[in-house]
C-alpha cells in the first residue's frame, strides 16, 4: 500500500491540501517521494483518500486528493483509556498502542504515586508529544482516526466526573486483585456494549486505598484476571478484553 | 505480604531449603533479610510455602519451610505462547508479559523475518536469560509457577509439529489483517477451550507468505482485529483475547 500521512485540512476529493511540517518532512525527506507520487492521506478524522503528490519544497508538500478510500475500520464502542501517567517513556508506549488498539481517546490523570505533577507535563509539552506519538501510529496501524488527547488532569478533579458518565457509558477502573472486595472479575460484567466507555488504569505504585474507595463510589471496580498486571499494560490488556468480550475483535 | 523467592527444591513443609545463588543475593544483599526473617517461597511448579529464613552468608541462604500458601490460581487452559524472537530486548519484554499474562510455555522461533539466528541464540545463552526473566516475573505477578522457556527451533522445524497438535489442542496463527483469504477473526472462534492452546506469533517484519501458507495447512489462521498491531504487544493481545473469551478474567 501507499505510504499515508496525516492531513487534517483533508476534507473533499478534487481538493489541494498542505501538509503538517512533520508529515511534509516524512514524505520529502524520509520517503524522498516527489510530484506526482501516488500516496494515502488521512484527516484525522475518518476520512481517507487516494491523492498525489503536487509540489514539494525542501519543507513543504501539497496534494491534490482523489476519491475516498477504506481505512481500518473502528470500534463499534468509543473507549477512552483514562491512564495515571507512567514513568519516562513507558507513557509513550501506552499512547501508541491504545492508538493501535482502537482508543477513541486518551486521558492522562495525575494520582497520588504518580511522579510527575500536572504543572510539570504542561512545562514538557507532553500532550504535544503525545499528539504526535498517535499521528504516528494511526499512520502505521491503518486507522484514519486520530485519537484525542486530553488535557491532563489531578485525580480528585478526575474522578467527580465519573459518576454522571455512568448513566451512558460503562465506566470501569481496574484495580489489582484483592485491592477492593467490591470488585468483580471482567469476565461477571454483562457484555452488552455501551455506545461509550472509559477504562480507568492507575500508575506503577497501584492506586492508594482512598482512590479505590473513590473509583467503588463512582464506577465499576474490575479485576484483570488473578494475577498483578504491570501498569504498562494495564491498558492494552483492559483494551483488549472489552473488544473481544463486545466481539471487535 | 512478605517477599517471594523461587526455590526449585522446595516440596514440603519443614524442609530445610538452599534457594538459588541469584535468589540468595537478592534476599541477602537487595532485601537485606537474615535469619528469622519470614518470607514466601514457590517452586515454579505450582506449590508455594511460608518460609523463615534459617541461615545466610553472603551468597548463600537457607529456608526452612512452613505451611503451604495459595498462590496466584493458573488459568485452566495452559497456552504456550510461540513467539518469532524480536530485535534487542523487546524478546525480553514478550516473555515478562507472557509470564504476568499466565502463559503456560515459551516456545522462541525463528523465522524468514528474523533477524538472528538460532546458532546466535544459543551462542548468547539468550534462553537462560529468558528463563531468569521468567522467574523475575513470576516472582512480581504472583505466580507459583514459572512457565517453561524453550529451546528455539527453526519456524520450518516447528511447523511440522503444530498439526499433529491441533488433535488434542487449540493452535491459532495470528496473522495481520488481509494477510491471507482463510483467516477468520478470533471472534468467529467456537469459544469452547481446549485443555491446551498454542498461539503463534510473527516478528516485526511480519510473515512471508510462504509462512503463513504452511501457517493455513497446519492450524487455524486468526487477526486480531481490523488494525495491524505491532509484534511486540501480539502475544499479551492474543493472550489477553484467548483468556477473556474463556472465561480466564
Amino acid at each position: 500500500m501507499n505510504a499515508r500521512f496525516y492531513a487534517p485540512d483533508a476534507r473533499a476529493e478534487g481538493e489541494l491540501v498542505a501538509l503538517p511540517p512533520d508529515e511534509a518532512q516524512h514524505l520529502t525527506r524520509v520517503l524522498r517521494l516527489g510530484r506526482g507520487a501516488s500516496v494515502r492521506v488521512f484527516n484525522g478524522r475518518g476520512a481517507e483518500f487516494e491523492a498525489t503528490v503536487e509540489e514539494t519544497t525542501k519543507d513543504e508538500a501539497c496534494v491534490l486528493l482523489g476519491p475516498r478510500r477504506q481505512s481500518a475500520p473502528e470500534p463499534r464502542v468509543a473507549v477512552t483509556l483514562a491512564q495515571a501517567v507512567l514513568k519516562g517513556d513507558k507513557m509513550d508506549d501506552v499512547v501508541r498502542d491504545a492508538v493501535m488498539m482502537g482508543a477513541a481517546a486518551i486521558q492522562p490523570i495525575v494520582t497520588t504515586r504518580t511522579e510527575v505533577s500536572v504543572a510539570t507535563l504542561e512545562k514538557g509539552r507532553r500532550r504535544d508529544r503525545w499528539e504526535r506519538i498517535a499521528i504516528s501510529s494511526a499512520k502505521q496501524c491503518g486507522r484514519a482516526v486520530v485519537p484525542q488527547i486530553k488535557e491532563a488532569v489531578a485525580f480528585e478533579t478526575f474522578v467527580p466526573t465519573l459518576a454522571p458518565l455512568t448513566l451512558s457509558a460503562t465506566v470501569l477502573m481496574f484495580v489489582e486483585p484483592g485491592a477492593a472486595s467490591e470488585a468483580i472479575p471482567l469476565g461477571a460484567l454483562d457484555s452488552k456494549p455501551s455506545a461509550e466507555a472509559m477504562i480507568v488504569v492507575g500508575p506503577e505504585g497501584g492506586w492508594t486505598p482512598e482512590e479505590v474507595a473513590a473509583g467503588v463510589a463512582a464506577c465499576r471496580v474490575v479485576t484483570l484476571g488473578e494475577r498483578t498486571l504491570r501498569a504498562d499494560v494495564m491498558g492494552v490488556v483492559g483494551l483488549t478484553a472489552l473488544f473481544t468480550a463486545w466481539k471487535e475483535f
